[in-house]
């Protein structure tokens, strides 16, 4: 059986028009699903109102003990219920999870050397309790993940979400056939950001090497990318990379072998 | 099969040495379990520090827009995933939700007149997924709920703990022998809340009416013994109200018919 597993970005979260029409999109979807979401700017807007500096390494958060408590009242709260109120209005039976919940997913504290990003978490797909995501997709449920997750010892840590959409997809892999899907602003993966008609169709691990070194493929792009061929090195069936107002379309970038 | 709904106050949720001398003693039930909780002055000193102003009628706080972000974030968010992962650390499988996650609490925006006090739900006990919550317990989890349930149209409503505690306790006595117990800061209800020596043990709808017309009961007393003794009518066992740090002990304030 088919298991859909599609991650939205920080931007798309951010327009509710946008929002909205992705949700929308999202609830037609058949079969059993799972939605992961980040919500990158609405923490950055709440940690400056409430004068709390946002320092950015290389793209990841650093989550001191202040930043911990915005990115948990924003992701698991605010973000997560909101998207899971809208779904439900669709008629999706959306259940909003972090780590924790079910101990449903368990992370690690990054190593605080060569660089101590605070209380940051990377996710080993052997540490997610797939038989709990099972029992809630067999129940007609369609979990909604955001990236705080749990160490087990009492602690919670902000996790990326690209990593945790590549690892839920990996562990639902035992019991299903997975596609993953990153959803974002863009068509796809551009060769140019500013221009559409720059997509690349498709991705292999040969080309993907050129694109980097040619720098064609650069930024944040490439821990996508890297989540995508860990996804399908380890039994996810495909994945691709698309624009959120086209989650049904054929078009984006699809990454393959 | 007996079934513990145990709502804690938001005073003990503020005291992280109480809430985790609690939260042991929680872990140690046996048998099936739910946790429902406030976290009231959280949200009163986030809004603060945002500069949002806080407005009390009654004891309820008047919830427009920016505090049903603010609510949201803080019950649904921080306090609901910090006790979650709390409790995972102990060995209590827990699970967080708002009543949007499996729709298990539709609640009802309380009509503006003769008050206006915004996003408020309120909640009727038919209006709650008992079966979602007995899919649950039926696998060994413990659910968490905060006060944030929601409409079933997109929108979300902040409700009252002591009352999310009833209607759960209500519903899930369908299935279950349940009990209901409010654990607070006090020892139980009181003559003379500054003195626990004055415990009442024992309080029946006759006592009740004498209690509140000589004013020895008052305040926000009078809405908790109001809940308790609308779950007793309506087929849960019995009600206590005592202290957080007593929840296995036998003392406190029994409600009965």
């Amino acid at each position: 059986m088919q298991l859909n597993v599609i991650k939205i970005g920080g931007n798309v979260i951010d327009d509710p028009v946008a929002l909205e029409s992705f949700l929308k999109d999202f609830t037609k979807i058949e079969g059993p699903k799972i939605l992961v979401h980040g919500g990158g700017k609405e923490a950055t807007r709440l940690s400056s109102r409430l004068g709390i500096e946002t320092r950015m390494i290389e793209g990841r958060r650093v989550t001191d003990r202040p930043t911990l408590e915005i990115v948990t009242m924003v992701y698991a709260g605010l973000v997560n219920k909101r998207i899971v109120s809208h779904l439900q209005a669709l008629g999706c039976d959306a259940i909003g999870l972090c780590g924790a919940d079910g101990n449903v997913i368990k992370a690690t504290m990054r190593p605080k050397t060569p660089r101590d990003y605070g209380f940051v978490g990377d996710i080993n797909p052997d540490e997610i309790n797939a038989g709990f995501i099972r029992m809630l997709t067999d129940k007609g449920l369609t979990p909604v993940f955001c990236a705080i997750n749990h160490d087990g010892r009492g602690e919670l840590l902000n996790c990326n979400a690209d990593s945790v959409a590549s690892a839920v997809a990996i562990a639902c892999s035992k019991f299903y056939e997975v596609t993953l899907t990153y959803c974002f602003e863009k068509a796809g993966v551009l060769t140019d950001v500013d221009n559409p008609d720059s997509l690349i169709p498709e991705i292999d691990s040969k080309s993907y090497e050129i694109l980097k070194s040619s720098g064609a493929v650069s930024g944040g792009m490439i821990p996508k990318i890297d989540n995508a061929f860990a996804a399908i090195s380890k039994g996810v069936t495909f994945v691709t990379i698309k624009s959120a107002g086209n989650i049904a379309g054929p078009t984006g970038t699809l990454i393959r072998h």
